[in-house]
């Protein structure tokens, strides 16, 4: 079944992550999205290894299901055909560092002229306004910048990174919403508009509740560990052969679980009846903690707790995430195909709608693969213009 | 200016982060939100310190400009009252175990029949299907089970968590993008559908780069402290004083960087040509760069490989965020007005749309504030009945 957005069309200026990922996610759920990378060289990414058969992977995963154009935005005749698309599209995303597109002729205030319903959004490090606006940003520049890298870790150990890229895919699922909104709002005014989302921004958004505590009472939060900042018990434990996750914070779930490990000490303990206070003794009471999850295998404590209704889980590695049979069962492990590679394997996507479902079944485009079929269906182009195209390096 | 969800209003049945978050964002964005808490005791999210005056900072950071309604769905009344609510929104979130909605009477098919326009967004840890579905989970869980903790933190350490609650954000985010694009698709079809959103689904999504490495080599990916998995040098080191975020994995960048620091000789060194071979040999080149950059303050090296046009940030903890004029000027700490409080500080919004603009402006309601605005206003309901309704509990 298509997706929800199926019938709108968006144009992708993005490169390496952010705006391809926003892309993406529209694309999962059912808009036909156009990306527009240079001639020979292309988006980036295409370079960012492991490969499968020379293509990467990094690539394919957050490109499947899109169209591929090339596009030489510094020819006069390729700007021309950029305007030309514009106008029959939704959407535009670009990631470019601001200024970019309007040394290109296509910002905002320009495009408009020719698609006033065209919303228009950029991701940037900085955004496209204030004192930082033109430094350039990477994920962990909006990590370190955002406050996030400033929580993540253990105490007294140096600063990590959150695993995955999240500096630029959570700058992309802010953005998406904001196209998405006003794609919703144009419904009512018939126009688009401008939307502007920085990585850092979307950072501190996410340390929302650090810069709570941090303005309740001053005290500047620091990274735990795997524990929780308010909630204890509620981290990960080693068990005897490996880890698991422990939430027994709420006091049903704390008594629950000094039972079911036969310490109901632990429940007199006045350091430890509440919340609050487990959290406050937790350098206290932790070690007591680890020395009883010691004393058994994941799996048993794993059995015996889910039997005894307290929450806890594995902690899945990549490989686990991919064999777990919960994850399978939801399609998070979606298979697409490819003229070259056959089936592969990619994330899935966690949309679920009941009645515009969205699947995941295209892989992602070689290099121009629908340059020709944009061109001449959407532009009408004939073959003979395509070939000069080809031939002056415009496509 | 009101933001592009103006107009359409949002029933949350959302507790605690996942469903308050995905909420809040719509609220952001313009949308009028109707919280709905248990009489007394309301959103357990109201018991988390630390308190302001007796507020839970944890509360009023993720539901600033919601309006609270009290009702006891246990109560015959109360449900009807619940229907009658959902006759007159465009959404409905809810963030309970699979299958409470659906005991309460309040399910999507029981609801649809009432409104079948409305967007009914269920978000669970697990998801609505599969063998796990009706087991419990919080943001460890999610974090645990979806792979994220296995590729965060240092080689051969223990476990950490992301330093925010990105399982329960993570599918916040995911499951506003999912009601915009159900309510875009609403305007052509005239219905609504339901939404099933898991925790652990996003956090797989947002694995997707490890587990496209993963499908490529075969390598299951673990955590690697501040560095990226493909570019090098992409990370955090220390410099005199404080640590600083260094990206010079481009070959430019690369070069510029070891014309900076005065050694060309690394340009030299076979071992650290390309961004492919300094990944490999990180363990060689981490070293000798941490030995370069310990020599100077933070400040001085930020400077410096600024003037040289070298990407680079601070690593910002919470406070230094706070004061970052980048970020202030961007709106990004946000300070809305509380009768009791007075102005509090929280969060900006990262959606920064042109036209449309979203402003933080009202702060978290009390328990039951607008109830009798909402029964009044909404429902036509008279201060009679709302004093019976009282009475009996029900509100």
């Amino acid at each position: 079944m298509p997706g929800p957005l199926k019938g709108y069309r968006v144009l992708s200026f993005g490169r390496v992550l952010a705006g391809p990922y926003a892309a993406m996610l529209l694309c999962d759920m059912g808009a036909e999205v156009i990306k527009v990378e240079e001639p020979t060289k292309g988006d980036p990414a295409r370079n960012n290894g492991p490969f499968i058969n020379g293509i990467s992977s990094y690539f394919f995963s957050v490109n499947r299901g899109k169209k591929s154009i090339t596009l030489n935005l510094r020819h006069e005749e390729g700007k021309e055909i950029a305007r030309r698309l514009i106008r029959s599209v939704d959407v535009l995303i670009e990631n470019f560092r601001p200024g970019v597109m309007d040394r290109l002729g296509l910002g905002y205030h320009a495009v408009r002229e020719i698609n006033p319903r065209l919303v228009f959004a950029s991701i940037s490090g900085f955004g496209q306004t204030g004192p930082y606006a033109h430094r350039p940003a990477y994920d962990m520049v909006a990590q370190g910048m955002g406050g996030t890298v400033s929580i993540t870790g253990e105490p007294g150990r140096p600063p990590v990174r959150v695993g995955y890229s999240i500096g630029d895919m959570g700058a992309a699922l802010f953005a998406s919403n904001a196209i998405l909104a006003a794609l919703l709002e144009r419904e009512r005014s018939g126009q688009g508009q401008w939307i502007d989302v920085a990585m850092v921004d979307s950072q501190v958004a996410l340390c929302e509740n650090a810069l709570a505590r941090y303005f309740a009472n001053g005290q500047v939060p620091r990274p735990l560990g795997s524990r929780h900042p308010l909630n204890t018990p509620f981290q990960v434990f080693p068990a005897r052969d490996g880890y698991i996750v422990l939430i027994a914070s709420q006091e049903a779930d704390w008594e629950r679980f000094c039972r079911l490990v036969n310490r109901p000490d632990l429940l007199e303990d006045h350091r430890f009846r509440t919340r609050e206070g487990r959290t406050q003794n937790h350098a206290e009471l932790e070690p007591i903690l680890v020395e009883i999850l010691r004393s058994r295998t994941a799996a048993q404590w794993l059995h015996d707790m889910e039997a005894a209704g307290i929450i806890c889980s594995p902690v899945n590695d990549i490989q686990q995430v991919v064999e777990d049979q919960q994850i399978r069962s939801r399609g998070m492990i979606a298979e697409v195909q490819h003229p070259k590679l056959g089936s592969v394997k990619v994330a899935g996507t966690p949309f679920k709608l009941s009645r515009t479902s969205c699947s995941i079944e295209k892989g992602a485009p070689d290099l121009g693969q629908h340059t020709e079929d944009i061109l001449k269906g959407l532009l009408g182009a004939t073959q003979e213009e395509i070939k000069r195209l080809r031939e002056k390096g415009v496509v």
